[in-house]
Order: C-alpha cells, then sequence, then structure tokens
C-alpha cells in the first residue's frame, strides 16, 4: 500500500508527544473516534498511522504521519486539505516536510515548463535571469509603459506586474495594460536583439483569471503570474492546466500558515506547477534564514520523480549591490527579481537596470 | 476620501514601532521605495498612512494602518492581498481587526442569506440549530445513508458531508452521494414533518465546485458547504455569487496564527459571503479561547452597515453534555455542530442525535 509521509514538528513533552502524533494522524483522516469505525477498506487504506518520532532541540518533536494516498484521489486542494487542514489549527503544530509516492506525483505532473522551458523561452542557457516588477499600482498605464521601456532597453530578461496591479484602476484596466505593455517589450526585443518577456499579474477569481489569460494568449504574452496561496492551490493548478506559458507564483498571503517554507515554496507550489517561485529573499525585509532560503531553493530544484525543477526566483528588498553575494548563494538556475531598488533610480532607471543585468552576467561569466 | 482601517499587532520596542508601521503601509500599498513616486492621484489615493498607535503588553503595539478604498476595487482576493498579503511573512506582524468604508460593504454584500435566511429555511424561529457530520471519509455511500438516516430520524437539523469527503473514493461519488443523502433527508423530513437538511461539502478547483452547485441545484440540495481559506476568499465569494442555497464556510487550512480568529471567522468570512461560519469551539481539541470564541459569534451577528449577520457554527470535539454550557455560552442565533460525538454512539445513534436535539430544545425552552 502506498502511503503519503508528512512530517510535522509539535510542541510537547516526551511523555505526550505520541498521544498528539496520533491525535494529528486521526484528525487529518477519519476526524472521529476510532471506536465504531468497522469497515476494513477504511481500516486499511483511511486511517493515517503514526511513524518514527525524533525529539528536536527544546521540547520539540519531528514526528512521521503516514496517510494513504486513496484520501487525496487526484485532489490538488485535497492534498492540502489532508496535509493541513484542521491540523493547522491546532496549537504548537507546524508541517515541514512531505514525501509523495510516485502514482501520486505522477497524477499531479508539477511545472509544465520549469527552469528548462524558462531558459528555452529566454534564449538564456547558463547565466542566471533577470527580472524586476511595475510600480507602483495606482500608475497609469502610460506611467507603467515609460518604465517598462526603460527597464526593456536597459537589457533585463522578465518586467512582472506588481502583485498590487490587479484590476482595480479605470486608468490602468488590465484589458489594456496588458497589450500596451505586451507590445512594449516585443518592440524593445525586437530593436535590441536581446527578448525581454512581460508577466502580467492575473487576478479575480479563477474564472476571470482564465479570461484574463485568454487575453494574454490573444497578446502573445510569454510568461504570467498568480498567487497560490491567496487563491488556493487547486485553483492555481486549474490554471496551470489551462496556461500554455511559465507561470510564476507570487508568495502574497503565504506567510498566514503554519507550513514550513522549504516546504511551501521549495515542495507545495512547486508540485501544484509553478515553473519560478517567488519567495522573500534572506537579509531583506522578511523573516527566512539564509539556511531557509537555500533549502528551498535547493527543493525546487531537486530531481523529484517525473516533477520538472522549477526557478527559485528570490525577491523583497534585493540590491543590485547584492547580486554577487545573493549569486554566490543560489547558483545560476535562479531568477533575481529587484523591483523597488531599481525604481529608486528614477530618472536613471534604464542605467540602474543595465548595472542590475551586466552584475549578473559578470557573475556568471566568473563562474 | 475614504479609506480602509486596519488593525495590526506588531512585536516591537517603543523606538521601533513607528517605523515597523510605516514599512507595514508601504509595503501593503505601494511596495517600493516613496522618493520616486511624483504621481498626485498615487500620492493621494494609493499610499497607505500609519494612524494611532497604542502600546499593549510585553513589547507589544497595535497599529492602525489607513489604506485608500481605491487599491481594493471591488476585488475580494485584492481586499485579503492589501490587508495581509505581503506582511504576512514579516515577522512579529499579526492583522487584528479591519473597519470598512460603507462603500466597499455594499460592493462586497456579504452573507446572502445569513441567520435569518437559515431560520426560515428550517422553519426554526427561536432556538438553537442542531447539526452533525457524516463520517470517515472512504465510506461507502450505503454507510453514509446508514448514518444519514439514523441522525435524520434522531431529529437533527443540517446533516453536513465531513469536509474530507471529495471525490476521492469511486465507492463514493459525489454524482451518487448527493442525490442518494438528499432523497434520505427528504423522505424522512416528509415521513416526520421535521424539516432536515443535506449539506454536500464542494470540493476541487471552482470550476468542479460550480459543477457540483449545478448537480446540487438538480438535486433540490438546500445547503452546501465549502473551505474558503483552502480555496481562496476570492473564489469562494464568487461560488456565492453562483449559489442560491445558504453556504457553510469550512475552517479547514484556515491555520490563522497571524490573523486573529475573531476577524478572519467573526468578520472576513462573513464579508466574503459564508452564511454559517464553522470554528474551532473553545475547550475541544482546538487551540481557540473562550474570549475568543464569544469575541468571533459576536462579530459574526453584529450590526454592519448592509452585511447580513451569519450564523457562527462552533464544532470540534463538543459534545452532547456541553450543550447546555454552548447554549449559555453563544445563545441561541448559534448552530451547535456535534459530529464524532455522534457517531461514537454507533447503534444508538439515532438515541444520541435524539439527545442532542432534545437538550438544544430544553435549554432553548428554559432561555
Amino acid at each position: 500500500m502506498q502511503r503519503i509521509q508528512a512530517y510535522y514538528r509539535i510542541e510537547s513533552d516526551a511523555a505526550d508527544v505520541e498521544r498528539k502524533a496520533q491525535a494529528i494522524a486521526v484528525e487529518q483522516s477519519v476526524e472521529m473516534p476510532l471506536a465504531p469505525i468497522d469497515d476494513a477498506y477504511v481500516l486499511e487504506n483511511v486511517i493515517a498511522s503514526v511513524g518514527e518520532i525524533v525529539a528536536l532541540n527544546h521540547g520539540q518533536f519531528k514526528a512521521r504521519i503516514d496517510y494513504g494516498v486513496d484520501t487525496v484521489g487526484d485532489d490538488v486542494g485535497q492534498l492540502f486539505n489532508v496535509l493541513f487542514g484542521n491540523c493547522s489549527m491546532l496549537p504548537g503544530v507546524e508541517i515541514l516536510d512531505v514525501e509523495l509516492p510516485p502514482a501520486l506525483l505522477a497524477r499531479l505532473r508539477g511545472p509544465r515548463h520549469g527552469i528548462n522551458g524558462i531558459r528555452k523561452l529566454l534564449g538564456v542557457e547558463r547565466r542566471a535571469i533577470t527580472a524586476t516588477a511595475l510600480k507602483p499600482q495606482g500608475s497609469t498605464t502610460d506611467k507603467l509603459l515609460q518604465l517598462c521601456q526603460a527597464m526593456a532597453e536597459g537589457g533585463i530578461d522578465i518586467i512582472k506586474d506588481d502583485h498590487g496591479i490587479v484590476d482595480q484602476y479605470p486608468h490602468c484596466r488590465f484589458a489594456e495594460r496588458v497589450p500596451a505593455l505586451q507590445r512594449c517589450v516585443r518592440e524593445v526585443s525586437a530593436r535590441t536583439g536581446h527578448k525581454v518577456i512581460y508577466a502580467p499579474n492575473l487576478s479575480g477569481d479563477l474564472l476571470n483569471m482564465l479570461k484574463q489569460l485568454e487575453l494574454c494568449r490573444d497578446e502573445g504574452v510569454e510568461m504570467v503570474m498568480a498567487p497560490p496561496m491567496l487563491m488556493g492551490p487547486a485553483n492555481f493548478n486549474a490554471l496551470v492546466e489551462q496556461c500554455d506559458v511559465p507561470i510564476l507564483a507570487h508568495p502574497t498571503f503565504a506567510g498566514a500558515r503554519r507550513i514550513a517554507p522549504e516546504l511551501l515554496f521549495g515542495k507545495l507550489l512547486r508540485l501544484v506547477g509553478a515553473d519560478g517561485i517567488i519567495f522573500t529573499n534572506y537579509g531583506g525585509r522578511f523573516s527566512y534564514s539564509l539556511a531557509q532560503c537555500t533549502a528551498l531553493a535547493a527543493a525546487s530544484r531537486a530531481p523529484w520523480g517525473n516533477i520538472a525543477p522549477a526557478m527559485p526566483v528570490p525577491a523583497g528588498g534585493m540590491t543590485v549591490e547584492r547580486v554577487p553575494e545573493l549569486l554566490a548563494t543560489y547558483g545560476a538556475d535562479t531568477m533575481l527579481l529587484i523591483g523597488g531598488s531599481l525604481l529608486e533610480a528614477g530618472p536613471r532607471l534604464r542605467d540602474r537596470t543595465q548595472s542590475f543585468v551586466d552584475s549578473v552576467a559578470a557573475c556568471s561569466a566568473g563562474g
């Protein structure tokens, strides 16, 4: 029988940890007292079981819980439901990691393009990928267009919308913004010979996102961005199914839950089909440590059955000056996303963008 | 100018808190350095501002941040994005509460049925509502049918699917289960004269849920359940738009360590249209306190512009013996949801259900 193996950090004293792990196993599988269950199928395939429990530091334990693969079926939402549904509300419990049987990996599929697809699209074989964001929300389409042009001429690879730019402003409608910005990157790419891609931010409910995706397809947009934790992983996965270009996962709203970042960004978002995974970089304004960031980047690229590697995209408070350090940390199979720090250059936006691009090229050549 | 007022708990020393609050205001609005921003519209309507900051205990502060209402538009997902998108990943930050201007409330609408709609549907004017869950997942449709019949004959008001029952088992397909269970509650209601409602659990991505909703409509199902935090609030809201019966919000994946439960369950889920809001009760196996539970129940029923009151639905490790205490705590505008503790009765399921029903009736008569 195939089992899903999930690992949880449990705060407990030694005497109680077995009972607490058992409570999670019951909560996340049958969620009822075991005594009245007499169905042989349920007893064998549905009730989760507790595996190895190892002590960590300071009243913390790591417990493995094994779930029947049938409990998930081929429903990505149900995978999250089984792994961390109700137990997300238990005190002192965090999910650390998961191992999935090959049959489930084959059904869920993961990134459709991944690192290789993004490299091929850009025609960039070895160096790290450069990316930036259009900001601030509330700007007119014309203003974003000016920024886009300067950054494209600076030689960047990917220009994405800020995730706060949805379809809320009459002066910056998705239906006008996306064709205008796509024309801009196409024109600059043709003129300079350097391929620049624009990645619009999809928003609203899934039905609206699918309509936006249709417009992107009509305009020849070659990459899109969407927020898996805000829209729900099953809906992100449904979007991936309909999307024929690489998709970037934005981390907004991800921090509201007790899921280890290495697991969430390194494995689960890859599993639901993100080709590039934006996460908040160490040493910036967010809370992930260097160790967490390198672990999640490694996880996003590690061999994993049939699941293609996803491109790690560190972001958040990064500067051009940090490029050598960041590339030493993450290596070349990385997309560096620098937004605000480029925009700070104001009228020198094109030059600052070019410094970013040159720095990545120089570091990659030296590596 | 109308502003959205959001309140955050910030861990800080006194010297730093103003700077940290300002960082959240920037992060959640323009997410870039302010210096290069020269657009008058953005300066006036988009950049968030810091309001009052008050000291709480032990290096904790409560800060108000005011957001321009234009930044949200009429997009429910964007509301969550603005309130707790990136700052969900900042260390030591929790969102506590929000006040929304009337124009935004009018656009978002909230519950379509709410407490009054649920009471009318059941024909129950004053007493508390009784509810239970079909479990465990993995059972055949026939087994669930037997449980449903016993609980319906015991006189319960609402029988919902366990949230772990999706469409993963060939022996318990949604398309077979829902018509069979709906026929059961209709038959028992007709025979006994006591109205019983079956609420199926919708699952998968939004497109699949909308298909399931269609089937429910065809079968005359009078209530459904869906998980807003697993499917994303914008997608839950889209489901509400298409749903002509009351909808219960299941708390799975809510894991709201850094969203105050009073805000998440008491206000935000009501805002996106949940008619009944299931939450994990105090004194059970989850982590919410009595004070949090009573505060969230009060919030779900409090007057709030044009937003109808939603029915609070405490659940999780509750027993029939606790009914008097629970009703003394929550009052009659409450749906008590007892699942596992009824199912523990095995062959005496019908009688245990009837004890639950009788206890609610007795307490309500005495009240």
